[in-house]
């Protein structure tokens, strides 16, 4: 049995750099025509010159095969005249609240100030992507930040606004108040909860930024998905980090997903018998929302069961040991 | 600046055995004049012959100091023979559901063929102390399982029940329903929330079942023990692991405080502005609810600061290169 896939897109994508990036940018590259890749580097990208080299790293590590970076820039006050030389090299704008989650420290500390720069991005027509929590209680942040997704997307009425990986039924339910946003949803929220993590022995290979929710929040979030939501878009949040950040007093927060990405949301998509709309997840939705045309690339996917490596070289992936029904078949054979 | 305490006592412990009962035994014994020791070995400790000897290990190791190892059963089916023989032995049965935390496999799986050694219990004034923790999502299983608790103290209101290491608010509510029911609370809970297992970065050494709820609960802890509550007691709940356990894939639970009990103790009521009430919360109550007189032990604390070493051996304790304000004056100085 098989199955083929017209563009898949991975909208929200940590690539890392040097030989990390070379590690894992082909497991993307050979799964998605494209992807939505974050700037939260050691030194944050935050200039069109510090984009342009990291796009250029990118698609060396990617070797040829067919994959769009589709670049973001790091939130910070920009000029009119910067944003206008970045529109056409940018799909967005990334937003960090400070100190939120992995190397996030130049983010914004006061969402007061921000509007600047967003009336530019609304002006300019460059969509804001958000990862949207506070500084609360671990397991409230998203919904604490649903009022600033609320005050933004009020004030800003054109503005393309994106919740990134969210977690909880309350994000969702603000996501159908408002046209003008949309979220991506990440593989792993749709599978575990808190209890993966930390309900037996800890986790740390599932500890991830937002943390896993409760069993009633990935409830809502499948069910979403699996209904075809028009404005819910996939985003693996695919996050490396070498064992010795993993396996330690003091874990790196990031799911390592891209090599499991897509036969696993095949297999989901296959146990809720909705196939059909793997599609409206995986590929159109990001394009009608965003406005764009990726490069044409068909992505085939057999039923045939592999065990997941326990590592890829020094990173361990998510389902690491599990067996998956799908997986990817290599591109020429038939 | 000194304080002085009579007879403290840590009315939860976890020794283990061998090597790592040598190292931790000394830290209890030096603050305490006796605890409560937990069964849940390798091998649970459900016969007076196994109880017989782990209480003589654990005196060796203590190497001569004051403490009085208050020795608890492996709850199972236990014949009322076998109770009578072992009563004067040991402070209660321990309860653990199947499978909640370390080495707890050989529990409890059918809440409702318990009865028959519950009723042993009660006839036998034999006090029974329980890991009150349901099979659901991780931060409501303390919650789900009030329930059970509630029913056992009705149906046996002359059986005294101790639920261990309560870590909600609405635990507390069911503790002050029934005068038959008493409660242990950790030094941990009364400080750390699941923010700071895994608020920030994820930390395998603040891990422990039950899992750090939320600062409410905490807030609700604290109130409960430093206004002097009649049924609470200390219980570190100290638990080592050898740190091949706890920087790994598959952290295991537990939080090795012993080393700090006391003294964070005492900084927490010196803080709170109640110091008079400490000994309430770790002697008195305890004493009174368990009908005990533990043998006469003082220990003397003084207002010196001290780093908290990173490790002792193989283990990291509670607190590790926090600096506590106080620390324990060595027996014999002033």
């Amino acid at each position: 049995m098989e199955i083929t896939l017209e563009t898949p897109l991975d909208m929200h994508l940590h690539l890392r750099e040097q030989e990390m990036l070379t590690l894992v940018a082909p497991f993307s590259a050979a799964q998605f025509a494209g992807g939505v890749i974050m700037p939260n580097l050691v030194e944050p990208v935050d200039s069109l010159q510090r984009l342009r080299a990291y796009r250029s790293a990118i698609l060396t590590a990617c070797d040829g095969a067919v994959f769009h970076p589709y670049m973001t820039l790091f939130f910070r006050d920009y000029s009119q005249q910067e944003l206008m030389a970045a529109r056409d090299a940018i799909i967005g704008l990334k937003l960090y609240p400070a100190g939120i989650t992995t190397q996030s420290e130049a983010g914004v500390r006061n969402f007061d100030q921000i509007e600047k720069t967003v009336a530019l991005l609304e002006e300019l027509d460059i969509p804001l992507l958000i990862h949207g929590e506070s500084s609360g209680f671990v397991m409230d942040r998203e919904q604490e930040f649903l009022p600033v997704y609320e005050r933004l997307a009020t004030t800003f009425p054109r503005l393309r606004i994106v919740m990134e990986h969210i977690t909880t039924a309350d994000a969702l339910t603000l996501l159908d108040r408002f046209d003008n946003v949309a979220a991506t949803i990440t593989l792993h929220h749709l599978l575990i909860t808190l209890d993966d993590v930390a309900g037996n022995l800890l986790q740390p290979d599932l500890f991830c930024k937002p943390i896993a929710k409760t069993p009633r929040d990935r409830e809502a979030l499948r069910r979403a998905v699996l209904d075809g939501h028009p404005r819910l878009m996939f985003g693996s949040d695919s996050a490396p980090h070498p064992r010795h950040r993993k396996e330690c007093l003091g874990c790196a927060a990031g799911i390592f997903s891209a090599p499991v990405a897509l036969p696993a949301l095949v297999q989901l998509f296959e146990e809720a018998d909705c196939l059909d709309r793997l599609p409206i997840f995986v590929s159109t939705n990001a394009q009608r929302f965003y406005r764009i045309t990726p490069p044409a690339k068909t992505v085939h996917l057999e039923r045939l069961p592999w065990q997941v490596p326990k590592h890829y070289e020094t990173v361990a992936p998510f389902l690491a040991e599990k067996t998956i029904a799908w997986r990817l078949k290599p591109s020429g054979s038939d």
